[in-house]
């Protein structure tokens, strides 16, 4: 991974956004800038420096995945070692401003940071420069997701045959998650949703012990994370006859996602797969069981930034990875979501997951 | 669930820690105080009101799981709901003190709340109130933590004959997850712990792709949650032949391990267990490979208070539940750990996880 460009990146946006230092706290955007995947850490980046903050017991694991940058490795809280860091390292004379990334940093820490603060810092709330980074995603990571998105729909394929009337959602959901496993994925994007029959109505209807129903719907959406990077896909299939009613739900749903993807090109707005999108189910009056919105990032964090909805102002770019997931739910009868991951090319964009979108009937 | 005793008893703490509020939006907090599961949420507690508030996605969910407190649904943030409700209810004049989670509160969404906060209400950093209320577990809690316990130790004793040479750690991993959904867990407690051959020297060696060696040791460390509570055991076993200088470490973490759980009484400090567990691995030549504290308390949350650690303040009391893990790891050779989950009772304490804890060879 590219993470010497990446600091090099950052470091670039500070001047222009006032800040002469930016002290990371989230750990996926330090993972992002330097490759350490461990669960205490700090990264202090300045126009000159790059510094690594953990404590004793990731010595052995940063020496091996923190690239890059120095490390610093304390008893103390990485916060902490951070601060002292620049208390001993003054790269200039004169007030300094210290970004921090105040929708992951509590009041508490700070305050104990604050404690030990030189006089002549000041802390200011950064904007997200590493998560509008992030959007964008190089060759390396764009590969990994391929990977990770391609067995995520082997896994589905395997599952399908486990799924018959009275099984459980939740054995469903732990065949699949048991290839997963096998299969060499490091876990799961989030909980595997298997929800059957009037629970397919539920947007989030984690499988539970209720037992697939001898007809109606089962939405499974699910994911995997692989060298790091998420997949997410949702398909919909039929259990036994399907009612007329369910399946044009079905066939609007289908035809929504496959407009909303038309609409994913470089330039355009990320509302406009939404807007598009539900537009045709207004023409099938189904607009108001589509109760969430379009999309979102996918990468090392299954939900990341560009959000695909009403009012966001971000443009697509080659490179952003997003999901396209239309749905309806008809509260107490059924729902359906079909959802695939997108890669935003120079000319439009580009469907990952291979899995067919026609009706499964099984 | 006792909910409503929970929250008037924090209602009667509110003033000797000169609180006129409390504002609570830690979520297993508010799961404890009125039985919420969803992941937006946040309770006002003052001396007379106990209010919950949620967004639109959990109107159904609140009314069937939030109990002896007024709902309150919208669709702005929990948080910005419960300073415009303090706005509209003044309960009494005059300056007030608002305490909040400030481990938990970040500093960006203390900022928005600050933007709307009416002038006489003042913020204050509260103690955790809610976390030492927890650690003590009511009648109902222990029932449900029991019945957690003894699935993880049925779970174990059903995975045992998967552990041959040659199958890989995950996959050991995977059959006990798979079999935890099947008997109707919501998930583990934490990423299940299978590290075989030298892994078992890292205290902290998740399940990975690595083939179990033909002899070494296996440490099984892993916990369900039932009904929101979590078990939490570590066993290790043995693949073929066990050297001498590993049989001997194994019986010394086992002896340290009783003598730990001979020292949880109430009435004791909870650094106790480990002083005592620590001295007889001294004696054995093997305190330096003990890493890590003894324990911790487990209920909703898998690592809760009292911390069992050198320093530690707490005194025992009956209705604690913690965890007696002490553990040995020879880097590049082996680690041994064993576990249980112990209840402080009256006189003494209660083990109750069931599993053996003499060698297992296989």
């Amino acid at each position: 991974m590219q993470y010497k460009r990446r600091q090099a990146t950052l470091r670039g946006l500070l001047a222009s956004n006032r800040l002469d230092a930016l002290l990371v706290t989230r750990l996926p955007n330090i993972r992002y800038l330097c490759g350490f995947t461990g669960s205490a850490a700090a990264m202090l980046v300045t126009e000159r420096n790059c510094c690594f903050f953990t404590d004793g017991r990731y010595t052995e694991q940063a020496k091996a995945e923190v690239q890059g940058t120095k490390i610093i490795v304390d008893r103390k809280s990485p916060l902490l070692l951070a601060v002292e860091w620049l208390k001993k390292n003054p790269e200039r004379g004169g007030r300094w401003s210290l970004g921090v990334e105040a929708e992951y940093l509590t009041l508490a820490a700070c305050r104990r940071m604050k404690a030990n603060l030189p006089s002549h810092l000041r802390l200011k709330f950064a904007p997200p420069l590493i998560e509008r980074a992030r959007m964008v995603k190089d060759t390396e990571e764009i590969q990994r997701i391929r990977k990770a998105v391609a067995m995520g729909a082997r896994l589905f394929d395997q599952t399908l045959p486990t799924m018959r009337p009275g099984v459980k959602e939740i054995e469903v959901a732990a065949v699949m998650e048991h290839s997963a496993y096998n299969a060499g994925a490091e876990g799961m994007s989030f909980p595997t949703i298997i929800a059957s029959g009037a629970r397919s109505a539920l947007p989030h209807g984690r499988a539970s012990q209720s037992a697939l129903p001898v007809s109606g719907f089962v939405v499974c959406d699910f994911g995997v994370i692989l060298a790091g990077y998420c997949s997410d896909q949702t398909r919909t299939v039929a259990l036994g006859r399907t009612s007329s009613e369910a399946r044009h739900a079905y066939e609007a749903v289908k035809e929504a996602q496959q407009a909303a993807i038309d609409a994913v090109r470089p330039g355009t707005s990320v509302s406009e797969p939404d807007e598009v999108g539900r537009k045709l189910l207004k023409k099938q009056g189904l607009a108001r069981y589509f109760t969430h919105s379009t999309g979102h990032g996918v990468g090392l964090e299954i939900h990341e930034d560009p959000r695909l909805a009403a009012g966001q102002n971000e443009i697509f770019r080659p490179g952003m990875v997003v999901t396209i997931e239309p749905g309806v739910y008809l509260p107490g009868k059924f729902g359906v979501r079909i959802e695939d991951m997108v890669l935003v090319t120079e000319n439009g964009c580009e469907v990952l997951t291979p899995t067919s979108k026609e009706l499964l009937e099984i």
